[in-house]
């Protein structure tokens, strides 16, 4: 099951994905793709819907993020291997774990935007969790039973303000714009192995990143637990999983997103984003 | 003015405390104290009305976090020139930001959980400002316009989860109760110079901190223009604007939390907390 929200930012709806590609509209059904909507009781309500008896969407709306009322951004960094080797950084022994503002979500296709006196705003794909039942002190054999689907994030980075302003890497990941999440909620059910998914981003039309989440450091199941041990994970949170190699940051020499750049980055099974990055006027 | 939310967690009304102490509730003139209710338009319409035809509330109810619907929950750290002494760390060129996740947020005087195998709970007494309009790339001078009002924050930490557990601070800043928040937000206009505060904490009736707001390495406008650089601060964010020096990790021998003390934290002019420790089951 494809789930997304559509319509203005701010305004958006709850809808769904058809197995002809068609949007179908779920306002009759759900208020928003959020919180409580997102309890495996309310999910199996949805999934029991058929789709055909859902109005049809017409036009091409905008795609919102496809979970609303977001609690917290949790990010995992440096959780591939390669990517933390590429970053020149020790393999971590806990997942690290930085929040992104929830102020930076946006729709997946939404226009990302380089911040005044910035020049090393940076992609990475990631596998994104969406929880749908609340966490806590959950075992990693008990940790999957509370995962309502998953979805493509692009965690944008600016490296300045992660790593030379003052510390504590929330200053470069939570920019407005940096969290680009969607294009669908992709049921838990519809993904059998979140561990074996490959994850691609290109810019301006040029592949950079090609992964695969079978090398993860921590799994999906042991990052839950974890965090599960510091906080209740609830219904609508949203965990971003770390990036494979490939990121701007890594590259000799570096490279960074210049105004009218094009990002694309994707997830099997989960969809594509476009990003088209400008200056924030 | 001092504006408040009183209720059972999660089904807070806002209230208002009136001259003579009394509580008032609010919930004929608004739905919650968050978000838009912040902006000072409706701040003025709030001001505007008469305490003595609010109905007055009966009892002594649970007071809740003094603002809800908190997107962002920020944290500046080491913002007091003699706490980062304490700590043994240098005094950072620019605020240091980490988040505190929102779902940690909880009423002035409820209790603190300690998580399961933390031994290092720590108490930090804050001066918290709260947005009241949108704000980005604001100038110094701009800043306090931005500001709807202030609150006292408890800024509780486990130690070892804030520095041991793989780097970033917001895993020993986010566990479920460490976010302590009111019991009052009150008006910036009643709060002349929110740079001479005297702040105290007590731990089971003996004082541990006791400064004042006046030696913050950034001030309050200082903090907001930078962060501003950084996102968008909307209505109903909060700013932990840092602790003075008296933590129990800054003293020989450290001295940390048991189930059973008692954390008394307060601000001149802006109300007392008092929070029982007690073990997370």
């Amino acid at each position: 099951m494809k789930l997304l929200r559509y319509g203005p930012p701010g305004q958006e709806r709850p809808g769904l994905l058809d197995a002809d590609g068609g949007l179908r509209d779920l306002s009759g059904h759900l208020g928003d793709l959020s919180g409580a909507a997102l309890l495996p009781q309310a999910m199996a309500r949805i999934a029991a819907l058929d789709p055909a008896s859902l109005p049809l969407i017409e036009g091409d709306p905008r795609i919102g993020p496809c979970v609303g009322g977001v609690g917290k951004y949790m990010c995992i960094g440096l959780n591939y291997r390669d990517h933390a080797e590429e970053a020149g950084m020790a393999i971590p022994e806990h997942p690290i774990l930085f929040m992104k503002a929830s102020s930076a979500i946006c729709g997946p296709n939404d226009d990302v935007l380089i911040p005044r006196g910035a020049d090393k705003v940076d992609w990475e794909v990631e596998l994104g969790v969406v929880i749908g039942k609340p966490a806590k002190y959950v075992t990693e054999a008990e940790a999957m039973g509370h995962v309502a689907g998953y979805c493509v994030c692009n965690d944008v980075s600016e490296r300045d303000r992660q790593l030379k302003l003052s510390g504590q890497w929330t200053k470069g990941k939570s920019c407005d714009s940096f969290g680009p999440l969607g294009p669908w909620l992709v049921s838990a059910d519809a993904v059998p192995d979140p561990q074996a998914l490959r994850l691609t981003a290109d810019v301006n039309g040029e592949r950079l990143q090609d992964g695969t989440t079978a090398t993860m450091i921590f799994t999906v199941a042991q990052i839950i637990a974890h965090l599960s041990t510091l906080f209740t994970l609830h219904p609508g949170d949203v965990i971003a999983t770390g990036t494979p190699p490939g990121v701007g940051m890594g590259m000799t020499p570096q490279r960074f997103l210049k105004p009218g750049d094009v990002m694309e980055v994707g997830i099997e099974g989960l969809g594509r984003q476009r990003q088209v990055a400008r200056a924030d006027d």
